[in-house]
């Protein structure tokens, strides 16, 4: 196991923080709450980014770029929005500094107060359906169908990197329809698009659902959601698609001429993931060792370590190194040879286990000489020796196994610790223990909140597309038509 | 000329604030100095990005991520930086709204008040350095290469949309290094990427140079830049590269062992452009018809538009117009066929013009009768018609031509408008006619104040390796050792 790190078993709580530190992921800034993302966790965003980036593109979206400060009386047109959001923010209220008078340093000018307090966006919708107000006169205008790639701030109290932090990076979408049906459409369009983003490059296996009125996105008619299953039991909500109805559009009365000649309120979704995911990725595959990552987002796919002990063989392996690295991005993959003079092999396994490299390739001076190479797998942890004459196929072909693999560990960990019970002591039980819990609810508010605050378990969700089926509430009793997910959660 | 746009000759500013507006590039938000950045406009800062993050990877530079937020404390440790940055800027004081007790709706919460104000960063130069302090411990840390694409507030007085707004998006790289001179070629190297990005991509020719010490960055030593002019005589600063020496780092405590074991502070440069340059690219090369792209940075390359009277003749052209759509994107080119059917061609004409699409092809039933296309340049308003045979190719070439045209007229534009004077009468008269002035500088600040003062022309630049020559400074009077460049600018 990695040196310093704390197991999972130990405590998985350090263990995830350890692991972001020492992985050089990210870590915490001289400002409350917010994090530093550090170039190796940054370049695993940037691969998150652009292939999410391109899904929104084949789905026929734009990019846009809307102010970072909110006036605060758009909070309060939306009664809801106003409740979840704007709360717990970070609050502009001057626009200037002054020399301190009494000679105290650099202190806040009192002049300079704002007429009206500006809010640091926790999410843009009011500002965006301000702003959509001019954009929209007919049915013409519509879809309009804006992305935006941003920083919000949320004032959390206890935050975690990735998981939870005052300010993080995300991307929301903003669209606008002519009517209910395409709106609800939408949202559930990109709901596939965060599906099978998470599963085919993140590898993660997700639940997918709608939330309860009680977990519905300030606003919002309907949350659909992707639900990730943690290594320790836990759930986590990996990205939302929120259908809006005509809320936004009526706060901030943005109608349109429709094909009748008729002035309507325009419809709305809106849907964003965030660095959270990072978080998701890291506690849904790492180990013991450090980081796993799936060979689609990972910074670096294969590192090359030449073993020598003089300085012939250190030319000879580092030349065999440095040819190696050359084929493999000639085919597309992305090589580090790790050639430093000032570490030995074994703290270099190491470090490249611990940063998730999926695949490793090491040559000693015999290797050059008998056409070999060893290859070991990061998810598996495994060796074997190959021949150098087409390793570059063997290795491309290894991506997609390693991809596939991890994948199904992570699916095979999920359905293992998918519970279905139907007494309140087995789901006591099984909530304590971790996993996501399938039981039967009677649908009320009362009996989710009475759930949350015995358990702490939360409503995740509610399968897409229910069938309804005859029982009996796990907690109440009382009669229930459907079969919903519970879990403690992230 | 464009429908509603002001001509350049009529009134420049307003030319130029019309053109923004009506070209979808930008508009002001309900947020007083903040823009919103329409998807036309925002797309082709994505192209900006995309190539300048590229040039960037391939000098071995990585992204990472600094918090939005800085606490107070940290603009007063470097003195000429609080000075430049610290005072108009926007100030966190609280962290929570509440509802107003006495029912006036949402108010800040007295009782979250910060223990210290946080500053929405003008710049992140103390935040980085702050962190860097951790990063670095010895020779071997360094250097360290990291840019960060974020958006920044400063908060001006009188804005205009992308020349000068209180939030914007920028890059801004941020270097450390064990000694001055790689810190200056790192500092120099990046004034070559950005002038390589601004005349290769952006078609915009750029003077080269080194502020004096009146213009340079607050915490500079040197501050090179590259230097445009726009088509109303006006320069127009599109980047700039400092060299900070070890002023962060003795700020901020940041010190390595060198090879010799000793203690020694780290020496710095940080570098940045912004969505600045969507101004400088509008006013280089933008008529009274509507905006000029260089096709490397526009969005839409080529448009298609068919001509029909009637079902039949629509059916056909738009099919031709279709299957040339597809081999043009064969041939790696962006395409829109415009074959919407609520406008007249004309209208269609007049908003790619106006929108800047270099190539315009029109395809009416005739031309596909004869096995024609009428090909239209945006940057020569010139029309030819082609065969349809062959096409592809000659669409292919003709965008590194127009590409090559839009930079060739604005550099003689530029060269026609820089002037030698040698007398302060000769001086004036051209400042106010507008152009480049280059004359004698007998090296002071207080005599570059006082042109700045009688003129409004600032110092824009110190030409690089400046070749010392003697003569009498076209103010004072006095001895001089260089000829510099003085103009008015944005």
């Amino acid at each position: 196991m990695a040196k310093d790190l704390t197991t999972r078993k130990e405590n998985y709580s350090q263990w995830y923080n350890n692991l972001v530190v020492k992985a050089d992921l990210a870590e915490q800034s001289a400002v409350r709450g917010c994090m530093v993302i550090k170039p190796y966790g940054y370049a695993i965003w940037e691969f998150m980014q652009d292939a999410l980036d391109k899904m929104f593109k084949a789905t026929g979206h734009v990019n846009a770029y809307f102010p970072l400060f909110i006036p605060k009386s758009f909070f309060g047109r939306e009664a809801d929005h106003v409740e979840g959001f704007a709360k717990e923010c970070a609050v502009v209220t001057h626009h200037r500094l002054m020399n301190d008078p009494n000679g105290g340093g650099v202190v806040v000018d009192p002049d300079a107060k704002l007429e009206e307090e500006l809010i640091v966006r926790p999410t843009s919708e009011t500002i965006i359906w301000d702003t959509y107000r001019n954009w929209i006169k007919s049915y013409r205008d519509l879809p309009i169908l804006c992305n935006q790639w941003a920083n919000v701030v949320r004032w959390e109290m206890r935050t975690r990197l990735f998981l939870r932090t005052a300010e993080f990076l995300w991307q929301e979408g903003h669209t606008a329809h002519a009517d209910r049906e395409e709106a609800v459409a939408e949202a559930r369009r990109m709901l596939d698009v965060y599906t099978e983003f998470a599963e085919k490059w993140l590898a993660i296996p997700v639940y997918r659902g709608v939330k309860s009125a009680n977990e519905r996105f300030a606003g919002a008619l309907d949350t659909y959601c992707i639900e990730a299953l943690m290594q320790d039991g836990k759930a986590l909500q990996a990205g939302t698609s929120h259908f809006l109805g005509q809320n936004f559009a009526k706060a901030f009365d943005v109608k349109f001429l429709n094909k009748e000649n008729k002035l309507e309120h325009v419809w709305a979704t809106s849907w964003g993931v965030s660095t959270r995911l990072m978080g998701a990725l890291i506690m849904s595959h790492s180990d013991d060792d450090g980081l796993v990552l799936p060979p689609k987002i990972a910074p670096i796919q294969v590192v090359i370590v030449p073993i020598y002990k003089n300085d012939e063989e250190r030319t000879i392996t580092c030349q065999r190194g440095a040819e190696l690295k050359q084929q493999l991005e000639a085919a597309g993959l992305r090589v580090k040879l790790d050639d430093r003079d000032n570490q030995k092999p074994g703290y270099k396994f190491h470090e490249w286990e611990l940063k998730g490299v999926p695949v490793r390739l090491v040559i000693g001076p015999r290797d050059v000489k008998e056409g070999t190479v060893e290859v070991a797998r990061r998810d598996l942890m495994s060796k074997e020796v190959m021949a150098y004459e087409g390793l570059v196929a063997k290795v491309t072909e290894l991506m997609q196994a390693i991809q596939d693999n991890i994948y199904q560990k992570a699916l095979n960990f999920r359905n293992d610790n998918t519970f279905e019970v139907d007494t309140w002591d087995a789901f006591k039980e099984q909530i304590e223990k971790g996993g996501i819990v399938h039981a039967f609810w009677d649908g009320t508010t009362e009996t989710e909140l009475k759930i949350k605050e015995e358990t702490k378990a939360t409503l995740r969700f509610i399968p897409l597309d229910v069938k309804e089926e005859n029982g009996t509430d796990v907690y109440s009793g009382k009669p229930a038509k459907m079969r919903v997910y519970f879990a403690k959660a992230y």
